[in-house]
């Protein structure tokens, strides 16, 4: 398993040769078995440990080449404790039931025909995304177990991470070690240029299905160009509620991690809403936690007449529909509860909310008719992802209502088909 | 209920405005209760019932209006039949259970936060479709008891049918005889205008989701269009193929049901293969009983050369791509089940595809490699539809893999969210 032997990386295809070839290696990874696809899922997991020096050198190279924002920088960044969670994804992945071949329902009519609706691979899975190189690794595991192909679309940022990932993770094609894993079942475009996007989002017929994740310019661009159905995900102005009747101590904690914890992450909290009831004693004091920790509030003008001398910059119309992905936080006084569910079915993204309550009658009001994926009743936001929930690896967390909603995997990697078995029955 | 009580219609409304009450809407129908459903869906179907000698004006109006060709008259056509199908349809609604609210799954993480997935409506839903009216009155009792607003653009040549239908529909908004259908839950766009159907495919943040139901032309257009997310539904290439051992008598009847029975929808057959072993025999055979029915043949080279004086015309390379919708088929000769698989997979618009077989060895092949939503042994093509699959009504047939694939109907019309409940828990 020398690295020496790797093959030369598929840069030079065109995309449209690229997608030919997902395509045509969708049937046969579709017909792959459970344990043919845990085997090429292991000899994955042991290439990129044996490897693991020479990701980090293609990771470091790409962090020197650019000059990247703070938060940029983050999310681009590999270092061995996230080595370890890629493994971690690789192998929870292994652990997941194959969902390929599941009957979900079965049953006969009265005219004696017997209808099976079966999950099926989706086919041809793409995924465009920006600078997370743990992204690459997911994507390809998961539409794999799925039984699909997989068209890879990265950022110009991860360029030699990912092309370093990739060809590790294909690299059993060419030993014909394990055989497991069919030419073109994992395509790498060029990130270099924005003609592949925008080859990848029109090809109709080749792709069955779109995942963008990234802000709102990439799902913006997505929406408008694409023709190929899409999963939206990703773009988190999230909110968080206090309310008169919270546990403020909770509060704070729920707070501060929400904004804290993972700032350029889509789960992160962007917004805070304060009960009025609360708000002269409990607006300084989360301010005053917030500022410790280095986050910049900006405030509507109920907040900044409480702020009792903390420096609170205006917030400005459109920063109530901002997903800041940094250390900086937008935080408005509210009426009550329906003021604060209306402010966020208005501003969200849809992505997560949380509120803080003792009130059971307002947190279950809360969780019904605020309009997102994930709702939460006295946790934070920034458990809105597929390890958190259980799902092993994640494909994306979507923010629209087609398909999937909120952190998805495996099972939403597949679609279904109906087995119709007859006996000669014809229609009257 | 006298019909001289009705309100005017609201074609006066803009696009804009009546997009925007859809979307007010959307939150009051969500939070209707099951028997508040019921109650006014049975108002809907007396309605219907009270006023049925109108809506059969109406629909004369329609089909004196204009020069239709017959497939077009035959899909614009309400008759008392008919008539009966639309009121069975809503009772059918009636029955079925009420998706919203379901849990779907619940669980605990180590960290001690429950998550549940729980069935929401999808929100507002528009549908765009052509000349059949029982559409409307499908569209408008699926969405409804599935918790959402729904937005009509109905076909120009069904204006006076689908005016009168959501007139009639509507009507218990305005008496607040039972105060079930709030004002804005179902609009009904201007069918004259192409400006309504573009305006309706790029209401992003107003409508979650558009059903095209209609040709090949409609789809592409949609496709081209649309900034919200669509379920692709209808377009159907459908094939029979006939193997080698098959019960000829069987494929007989399933081959002429498949293309006779009602050409003009999307589940006729368009598409006959023959296995090369039979050929000679089965051909000639089932060209004759198709000619008797009135069919139009199209055959391959092989197919022609077997005809024995049958008139068959040559069929064109676009032909094996065309859905005719009317009588006509074309034929081919296929070397065997491979060759029947690979042309249904290169040709198909991936609807409703049969083999006609003894041999369950390949009859389970074709389940499991022809890629398309519906797949039969020794059925008709016919039987893919929602009623006919025990759905109630349908809202159409998606030839999409993404959230949901064939016929679907109330179930699909949702989508899920996730409540987190936790005791302030952080992420670490």
């Amino acid at each position: 398993m020398s690295p020496v032997t790797m093959p030369a990386p598929t840069v030079s295809r065109t995309t449209a040769e690229k997608l030919a070839r997902a395509r045509g290696a969708a049937p046969q990874v579709a017909r792959l078995s459970s344990d043919e696809k845990n085997l090429t899922l292991r000899a994955m997991a042991a290439a990129i440990k044996e490897n693991t020096e020479r990701i980090l050198e293609a990771n470091r190279a790409d962090l020197a080449s650019r000059d990247l924002r703070a938060s940029s920088r983050d999310r681009l960044l590999l270092n061995p404790r996230r080595m370890d969670d890629m493994l971690g994804a690789i192998q929870a992945v292994i652990d997941l039931p194959d969902p390929v071949g599941e009957v979900l329902e079965q049953w006969t009519r009265p005219n004696g025909i017997e209808i099976r609706k079966v999950r099926v691979p989706l086919g041809v899975v793409g995924v465009i995304y920006e600078s997370r190189p743990n992204v690459t690794v997911d994507a390809i595991v998961l539409a794999f177990k799925a039984g699909n192909a997989v068209v890879l679309r990265g950022g110009r940022e991860a360029v030699h991470t990912n092309e370093c990932l990739v060809e590790i993770l294909s690299w059993n094609v060419c030993t014909g070690l394990t055989g497991g894993l069919p030419e073109g079942a994992v395509e790498l475009l060029d990130s270099t240029s924005r003609d592949s996007v925008d080859e990848l989002l029109r090809a109709r017929g080749l792709v069955d299905v779109i995942v963008p994740r990234g802000g709102a310019d990439l799902i913006n661009r997505v929406v408008d160009t694409a023709r190929v159905p899409v999963i939206e995900t990703g773009a988190g102005n999230c909110h968080v509620y206090v309310d008169d009747e919270a546990d403020l101590d909770m509060a704070d904690r729920i707070v501060v991690n929400a904004k804290v914890s993972r700032p350029s992450v889509c789960n992160s909290a962007e917004k805070l809403l304060v009960h009025r009831g609360i708000a002269a004693g409990y607006v300084p004091r989360i301010l005053r936690k917030l500022q410790e920790a280095g986050v910049e509030v900006r405030g509507d003008e109920e907040t900044r007449r409480l702020a009792s001398g903390l420096h609170v910059r205006a917030a400005e119309p459109e920063d109530w529909f901002t997903e800041y992905s940094a250390l900086i936080i937008a935080v408005a006084v509210v009426d009550d509860l329906d003021a604060a569910i209306a402010h966020i079915n208005r501003y969200s993204t849809s992505h997560s909310e949380a509120i803080v309550t003792r009130n059971e009658q307002r947190a279950r009001e809360f969780l019904a008719r605020v309009d997102s994926a994930a709702v939460y009743w006295n946790a934070s936001t920034r458990f809105t992802d597929g390890g958190e929930f259980g799902f092993g690896a994640e494909m994306g967390i979507s923010t629209q209502k087609l398909h999937c909603r909120g952190p998805f995997a495996l099972k939403e990697l597949t679609s279904i088909k109906y087995q119709v078995i007859g006996s000669g029955q014809i229609r009257g």
